[in-house]
């Protein structure tokens, strides 16, 4: 049966109905009003928890079986451990060796190291991730074979459909670095250690249930509580929850690309000349090669200037470490710890505090950190000449990734997208990206090797730079010379029907989907 | 119309219907299992807040009426800043001017200060107070004069009562020592600091709307967020939010009287030789002027002996600070901090950790710390001779305390009550105490200057200190030897039919109820 599509208010073709529930079409940015109450976990009693505090059970299994694990359930992960996690796949195995069929799983994201869960996805173990898919499940997805369609959602997005009760979860699993017997967990110590628990907290405020999995148990009490034992069920103890040097690789490092280099530069430079950057802003760059350096530059200016930055917001590295050690940024709050430099920070330097993404992009709260940024980098796949972007798939169809913080983070005071023109010969810049994740009137900058492309809506900066040396081009000028080089635009997938995905929008309305690719 | 009684748990005749609500009577320790979920507050959205996250308006007045303050809602307060407290009267000041009527005051305590709030209480702006209240409120109520019943809820019990639904809270008024625009506060900082703001946890968690009230407007990020920014709609800037001799007087000290420290003496010489004071530890003490002594005594133990103990909940004191200071504590957990001392150490002390009553106390929560307590000392204005205990109305009637964490420590390991065996020539061992806020098979040890009454119970304790020095005695020879003292029982007050107040146990079923006292 194809599903009934809407156009929405973007102009995709989206269904109103997803895996048998009802879900909105997007309607504009600030549209969509919520309403209703938010979800409500069951009432626990201490009748049925340890006086003594101890909540150890003897393994996974034991500890779901106490959870009441059964068909059709809704079970969350976190990737705080990254593509070192060994948790997520543990209890798909558990599950899998205990014959619960038929769930939901609903990681903060997954990598590849969870390629080995595609047997449970063929076997219908799983009936389908909601959830951030980096790599070969992405893959897998795209091709058409999960059961159920994937619902992929940003960090925040993922907060709003917890607390809205859009998701209602049955049982979170939090593997955790160090936790003490009734469940009062963070992430700097221990030998898995990856420095913030940023995407459990909503998940642990309204599961119904709460397993923490750790390789480090310590004393009573184990501060500060991250994650807070008075909601949590069992701990159960393993010999290891992941892979340290897959966990925190400290080999992110700065790009050599002289093209990326180029495009850090320009950034630097549009952040100085445009007044972005100023003394006491609010910056976000993230972790990759063109983030970084474009942070070493700003540094560079911040240190020459005198400025700091009042705070940034993690992601965190040892380029955010450093300037908050020499004074340069006052507060790192962080949702993530990128390296073994930021994890030691956040557990010596009072000034960098965890930050969840609860508290920093949750669209259905009462205000959150993203409108309040000044300097906000982010990534994407394609961009498209009306500035839309899309960040999941790659201009072949394929949904490669997640969406992360990127639509929560497009409320800052201004969004750039520091990216090359073209990769693999494949231009980024597009007549309409594959997939829309995010309206092109929240992108105010895209910065490539070829020059700047301000938003015509940002008439203010237009107006501010007029006459500037910076190399400002149009977008759809930029897009012609691109297409030149790459020798004619990116070639269309060749998309079946089926709808193997759907996008939502941080409001929880439907923005955009991904269909199958046929191979 | 009589309200229809029936006999709970420990034979009190208790009322089902209160204030109109359904209310279960107490079935006994552990015994009343709580069904369905959590209460559930208004789903918000970032597009009614300002993207700048400044929530600053003009006065509480404007707050209120932003947050759509109408007849019949119920609103809460906090007692942070004690008796210094000027933000509850401002509250109740502005809503009389407002003509807003009939509010169910949801306070976490009352204090003498709220005096001035009786007239509000006579023309109807408050129909009744849902909380504690010390001194004239509670004269008050107990002749019978306020409109509503007012219902007694320990500090764990005002949390399970918010966050099961029972009480449903409109807005929550929070006084912030220091807070940021958007509404992230803590007590740390400012005029009127006064260390943790451990009892509005669950107020902003689960009311439809917050306003913090300040005198201490800081830069964002102000951290810790010990109230949560998001959960915020308004703050309000005010000149004064309290007087800060009243809020930590820094006169909280040992007691003098010869008897007092008797009392605490024998206790200390009890803990040791019981081995209940031992290596690693938990204990709470408290801030009267025995317990002070209590903890000064135990302090010197631990030093003679070498030991630590693992942690201390607070009300933290001076007493408590010293032990931190010089590693007799490891730990000070903290959800009210009495003296400058325990304010400074808040802010400094990085083993000296802000602990709510919503962590701490919660009955309704996956475990809480009350019952991993070792020793647990604690008043009481009564105890009879089955140990049952009393806390809030004196053998005169007068309902003149709050419960504060009382019934919730009940549940620690070893619970120890150090009272005079009589005060003002009115015996404190009575055949059946005049209000019963905790049964007595939860109070292991009444400690006297005239002995140490062991709860037959504790066969484990009796046997232990068989034959050990100290000078146990049997509740009712102590009874006997007071009464004979004191020229007899207590005089029986005059009690009328009318119920003026129910009296919670922590899961929310009554236990007892306080008579109006005819005059």
């Amino acid at each position: 049966m194809k599903p009934e599509l809407v156009k929405n208010a973007v102009g995709r073709l989206v269904p109103q109905i997803i895996n048998g529930q009802k879900h909105v079409p997007f309607q504009g940015i600030g549209q969509f009003r919520p309403t209703g109450r938010k979800a409500a976990p069951l009432i626990p009693t201490c009748i049925d928890y340890p006086a003594d505090g101890n909540k150890i059970v003897a393994d996974l299994k034991t500890a779901l079986q106490k959870c009441g694990l059964h068909d059709g359930m809704t079970i969350s992960t976190h990737h705080h451990l990254r593509d070192g996690d060994l948790v997520s796949n543990l209890l798909f195995d558990t599950i899998h060796e205990m014959g619960v069929k038929d769930l939901v799983w609903f990681p903060s994201a997954s990598f590849p190291c969870n390629e080995p869960l595609i047997p449970y996805l063929e076997d219908g173990t799983i009936n389908r991730i909601e959830g951030s898919m980096n790599g070969p499940l992405g893959r897998f997805v795209t091709e058409g074979k999960m059961r159920g369609t994937a619902v992929l959602r940003s960090h925040g997005g993922r907060v709003q459909a917890l607390q809205d009760g859009e998701v209602k979860l049955d049982i979170a699993v939090i593997a955790a670095p160090c936790s003490d017997a009734f469940g009062n967990a963070n992430g700097q110590s221990g030998p898995s250690a990856c420095g913030v628990l940023g995407y459990a907290k909503t998940d642990y405020l309204y599961a119904d249930k709460v397993i923490i999995v750790t390789d480090n148990l310590v004393d009573f009490p184990n501060l500060p509580m991250e994650i807070e034992g008075n909601y949590v069920d069992c701990v159960v103890v393993v010999d290891k929850i992941g892979i340290p040097e897959k966990i925190v690789s400290g080999t992110t490092k700065i790009t050599r690309s002289p093209d990326r280099l180029m495009i850090a530069e320009l950034t630097a430079a549009f952040l100085e000349q445009s007044g972005i950057l100023h003394d006491g802003c609010y910056m976000q760059a993230g972790a990759g090669g063109t983030s970084l350096a474009i942070g070493y530059y700003t540094h560079q200016i911040l240190k020459q200037r005198g400025w700091k930055t009042r705070l940034g917001f993690g992601g965190s590295t040892q380029y955010m470490v450093a300037m908050l050690e020499d004074g340069s940024m006052e507060y790192i709050l962080d949702a993530q710890a990128f390296d073994l430099e930021a994890v030691h920070s956040i557990a010596n330097n009072p000034n960098h505090h965890p930050y969840p993404v609860f508290n920093a992009y949750n669209y259905h709260s009462k205000g959150n950190l993203t409108s309040m940024m000044d300097i906000m980098i982010l990534g994407a796949t394609e961009v498209d000449v009306n500035f839309n972007g899309n960040v999941v798939t790659h201009s072949d169809g394929y949904l490669l990734h997640g969406i992360g913080g990127w639509q929560n983070c497009l409320f800052a005071k201004c969004t750039i997208l520091p990216i090359p023109s073209f990769r693999d010969r494949i231009p980024v810049i597009v007549d309409n990206v594959t997939t829309l994740c995010g309206p092109g009137e929240l992108i105010d900058v895209v910065i490539t090797e070829r020059g700047i492309a301000i938003n015509p809506r940002r008439t203010d900066l237009l107006d501010k730079l007029n006459g500037s040396s910076l190399p400002l081009v149009d977008i759809r000028d930029l897009q012609i010379e691109v297409e030149r080089i790459c020798g004619g635009k990116p070639e269309r997938p060749n998309f079946g029907e089926h709808i193997v995905a759907a996008v939502k929008w941080v409001d929880g309305t439907v923005i955009d989907v991904v269909r199958e690719v046929k191979v």
